[in-house]
């Protein structure tokens, strides 16, 4: 088969990780088969420096004319001090989240047994933690009317969901939830939040249409809490923008593996793949960046976008060998030697 | 002294651990020669059912009249499951911290040493934690408008903040860092809200005013990482409502010590103290519920309220021999001998 993969690289590590993601997806297209065709283009500070703009027309373009987008990380301490900064990196990424229609956002939390002490968690806490969220990303506080009044004194952000925009995200979460183990926790602010009650009143209006599915209803701070607690007892998690965005970091760490989480966000036509992670910008160019994130992201791809899950498996195989065999960057070298972001991403490629 | 103090049982376990502190701060009274006259009043579910409102203005007039209100918990589970209610017992809370003006909820998280083995972390990672979050209580999504258009289909809720309201909470946050390390982190989400960056440039202006002070600026989703990785990294933090509300709650359970976390708010006249746990309905009535997080609310109190340092270390030392000596209740008791709730009530008054 032949793809068109569209590459924003973006920020800080995102370049250093991306590279690796490509030479492991090449080596994987060459032993299947497949010619893969990179479309690179421009996101995030690197778009901002270079054309104005972090999601320029002409990256959309590329985009839209691809069959997957591989993602790296968006940001960059520049922007961040500066609450008076016009643009800012974070824009291009809630404008390609919007336009590309990415309304849900996949972050799986699992452990990898031989990471299992890199966890912060007790291992009986973590052991056998093996959850994902749908959260949504196209609505909510990210994408509601903001600004300022009384000249500048006052500043408002508005949540808005409509029940169209619940439904379709629920949809997912009760699909995913019937190839998973049929459990399905709707995360929300029922208690205080109106646009929290529409979720509630969707979710439980769809249970009937899922009736094998058993669901349940959790505030967001006590899932906040519950996370850490016993990770284990979650399966699939839906929820908001703002809350998914602050729970799928939490997750992410209490593995331990947080440079090894992928994520995938899809709608209607595209899906785009991307670390957990973000742009890490201390470590920009210093060739210690964990790529596995990415490389596994594009494993996602392979699975998900091309349907070809023994593609997706050749790279999660390999992953594996690499930590069985010690062949990991700083991070996760325990004390032991360390390898560069591009020595691990050669070593992939050539045993793949 | 003498000391009219509002009592506010509330729902669930509410009654039973408030009962615990009434007797603690009568024997801490009686010890040192003051006067409590403690003035019950009904809130939550409780009142919903008794007068048809969860803060009726009975109730606010006892408060007021105060010198201090000591609450125990609200929420019942007959509401949360019922996204169509009208009258909720968290609207209750809601208007109880609004009209008494309770701006700063303090909510600190620390660990104690014989129980660290209860905490989910390591305990590497855990030992040492010793932080303080300040919550903005009164403003922020919770309290702006909501509702719905478009025949029910679109919920919205507004997020809003004046200067001014971050102004007060930050001043609070920076007069206790320079009682503690210096450190105050201020939480946000700047990247992607209006309300944040203006947060962040008002703490930002504040900076000079308190030239010791050393802040540090984070993404709200970056801080749910760091909590549950390095939660003795943190001192002070400054958070607006929902975020706290999250927050907090993260921090609360990393400590292993759920139970025992007191929290104080504040504004301009009158404060108010409650356990951080919630209305655990199923403990209800069966003297389970550990009453120690109520019991030092009541510490804080004598502190914070009455300014009575002494009274309230002689709570906290026989809260520290309880634990010592193992009278607690069954999940402290690792699988020793518990206590029933009362029995610990008991026992710490009598030790007084
Ligand atoms: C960079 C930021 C705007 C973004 C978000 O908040 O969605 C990031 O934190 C993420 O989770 O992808
Ligand atoms: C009960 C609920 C409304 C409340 C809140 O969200 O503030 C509670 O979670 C808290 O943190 O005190």
């Amino acid at each position: 088969m032949k793809f068109n993969i569209a590459l924003l690289a973006g920020d800080g590590i995102g370049p250093e990780v991306i590279d690796q993601a490509v030479k492991v997806s090449d080596a994987v297209a060459k032993k299947f088969g497949h010619e893969i065709t990179w479309k690179p283009a421009l996101t995030g500070a690197a778009a901002i420096d270079a054309v104005g703009e972090p999601y320029p027309d002409a990256t959309h373009d590329v985009c839209v004319a691809s069959d997957a987008v591989l993602f790296g990380a968006i940001g960059h301490p520049r922007f961040d001090n500066d609450p008076s900064a016009k643009v800012r990196p974070e824009q291009g990424l809630l404008k390609m989240r919007k336009k590309l229609g990415l309304f849900a956002n996949v972050r799986p939390t699992f452990t990898f047994p031989s990471l299992i002490d890199k966890s912060p968690l007790k291992q009986e806490r973590i052991e056998g933690t093996d959850l994902v969220f749908l959260r949504e990303l196209t609505g909510g506080i990210y994408f509601g009317e903001k600004g300022r009044r009384d000249e500048g004194e006052t500043a408002y952000d508005n949540c808005v969901y409509t029940r169209e925009e619940v439904q379709r995200l629920a949809k997912k979460g009760f699909e995913l939830a019937m190839t998973r183990s049929k459990k399905l926790c709707c995360v929300d602010k029922a208690n205080v939040l109106e646009t929290s009650r529409l979720w509630r009143e969707t979710v439980q209006a769809m249970e009937k249409e899922y009736p094998e599915v058993e669901v349940s209803y959790e505030f967001v701070d006590a899932v906040a809490m519950r996370l850490v607690q016993w990770p284990n007892s979650y399966d699939v998690l839906i929820t908001e923008n703002l809350f998914g965005d602050i729970l799928t970091d939490e997750a992410s760490v209490i593995s331990g593996s947080m440079g090894l989480m992928p994520s995938a966000s899809m709608g209607s036509d595209i899906a785009l793949f991307e670390p957990i992670h973000g742009s890490y910008p201390q470590a920009t160019g210093l060739n210690i960046a964990n790529p596995l994130a990415t490389v596994l992201s594009a494993a996602m791809m392979f699975e998900t976008a091309f349907n070809l899950p023994e593609e997706g498996a050749a790279i999660r195989d390999v992953v594996n060998k690499s930590l069985a065999e010690g062949v990991v960057t700083e991070d996760l070298a325990n004390g032991g030697k360390a390898y560069g972001t591009k020595e691990v991403g050669d070593w992939l490629a050539a045993n793949i």
